[in-house]
């Protein structure tokens, strides 16, 4: 239904100047792809180009698609030019609702209607963005994390119009792009990540709000922390692993009760029975056939990769 | 006051044998030090010994300390064996209020009162540990952040009848002993990186039950997004970072009003002017002469290092 293959995608078409516009042309250049960026006007071409400068340094040091190339890159102001050969595109304008909707009602008319258009907001929902559009069971949100050209996520969801089946293609899609592609089934406020993020966020403000803590306490405790650890294995396998042979069961019935204690000023969900085995199943699928002990070894290479790489990138 | 000097260590003892005692031993062993390990029974000593395999593993690979070796552990089921010539106690008993507390009442017996006491609970006070302790001056918090012997995080603060120079005291033992200290000046319950964790933690529980999220999406999000930027800049200077010339500034300025969005459950603070400034003074204190695109540079090639040595830790 939505055409080419994802695996034949060739030429794509990104909209925007900024940090996620310019990041995403980073990215999809150095994974092989021809990209048509459209910016707003020849005025932030510079902006454009720095960022692609700063994040090709890092692209390179991971390591470039065959036939990866700056010079499959084409920059215009024209929006007609930019989408017209795109076989998906990946919208980063400003986070203002009319204007999207407005972008959407243009792109109707320039994307043939069997081709994805994955918007990257992170504050609005489809269902709104493609509330004016005619061909909106083709949109989708394709949410990244900044830096784009680096951090593998990408949240998928669709609007009220959308056909499943445009998710279904755009996670295939990101799939052979190289990122790490996160469907959800519910259009929440914030996705998934930004959720867990926002949380965070607002606790470490509670805690410099009362002086319980300086901004630089809050970095220090996560650098060194739970950070590094999360960024191997989230937070559910962490605690999953850390508690052995009983795995995240025993970390749910013996530490449920410090659910109720005024950790953060968050309040906690109750720890049903069957939230309890959501979390369970979950992290037992996940774990699949391992044994706690190699994830155990696997985590701590990865640590202390993490420790090594922070400290040689001071240098 | 407290002796020996700080740097001057060379002699401590661990109290438990859970993974908490036992890595904090691996750790003062790979670091050089002479480890008297108590233990509450020869029963735990295989478990106790599996942990310090584990560790031993990363800390090899992280590199030792000039003149470490394991031969320098002793372990014992001694309570005074283990701890009468020790220059630093850093006590891992079970989280057992009643059971602490007569804990530290033998340790006034046993340990001079010009020695650090340190204790490792995540989730009790130092004033209730020390209530009955003849010696309270000198016992303090020093919490580690699991696995001990790989995360560099020590959250200390004292109790109500702590001397603020074992505060002080310990700070600089730790720093010796290659860790991270972060000295609090309020008691509060989960310090500061549990607290942080904690309210994450939450918001994930809350999607799990609400069905928004798996277990292993929660994972995805979090390993692929914020958690490897958070292992290199925290969260305060990601977004100071992020912001550009404008920095933290620009961040509440411009974003302050999504703290009323429905992202997470977690109310948000009242976005005060003296909160603001609390949070632009502490980045710009943190970030120091530094310019923006250095940071931005710094944080990207620690990100690419951490994302392969995440791939790398697999194979």
């Amino acid at each position: 239904m939505f055409r080419p293959l994802p695996e034949n995608v060739s030429q794509v078409a990104t909209l925007g100047a900024g940090p996620i516009g310019a990041g995403w042309a980073a990215h999809f250049l150095a994974r092989g792809y021809h990209v048509a960026a459209y910016i707003h006007s020849m005025d932030e071409l510079d902006a454009f180009e720095q960022i692609l400068d700063a994040g090709w340094v890092s692209l390179e040091a991971i390591g470039l698609a065959e036939g990866a190339s700056r010079q499959n890159l084409t920059v215009t102001d024209n929006l007609e030019t930019a989408v017209s050969n795109a076989q998906f595109v990946q919208e980063c304008a400003p986070e203002r609702l009319e204007l999207k909707q407005a972008l959407y009602t243009r792109l109707d008319k320039y994307v043939a209607d069997d081709i994805v258009i994955a918007s990257s907001t992170s504050g609005l929902t489809m269902t709104d963005i493609q509330k004016d559009c005619n061909s909106a069971h083709r949109t989708v949100i394709g949410h990244p994390f900044n830096p784009p050209y680096l951090l593998p996520l990408v949240e998928i969801v669709g609007g009220k119009k959308t056909d499943p089946k445009a998710v279904a293609w755009a996670r295939d899609f990101y799939t052979c792009a190289g990122k790490a592609p996160l469907v959800m089934n519910k259009e929440i406020p914030g996705f998934v990540a930004t959720r867990l993020q926002e949380a965070l966020w607002r606790e470490a403000l509670h805690m410099v709000a009362n002086g319980e803590a300086s901004p630089q306490d809050i970095d220090t405790a996560l650098i060194n922390g739970p950070a590094p650890r999360m960024a191997v294995q989230g937070q559910c396998m962490a605690f999953h692993v850390a508690c052995g042979e009983g795995g995240m069961a025993t970390n749910l019935d013996q530490f449920g009760p410090a659910l109720k204690l005024p950790w953060t000023r968050l309040q906690a969900p109750e720890l049903t029975r069957e939230l309890r085995n959501r979390m369970v199943d979950g992290c037992e699928q996940a774990a699949s056939d391992r044994h706690f002990t190699d994830m155990v070894a696997e985590r701590d290479r990865a640590i202390v990769g993490i420790l090594k790489a922070v400290e040689k990138a001071k240098l």
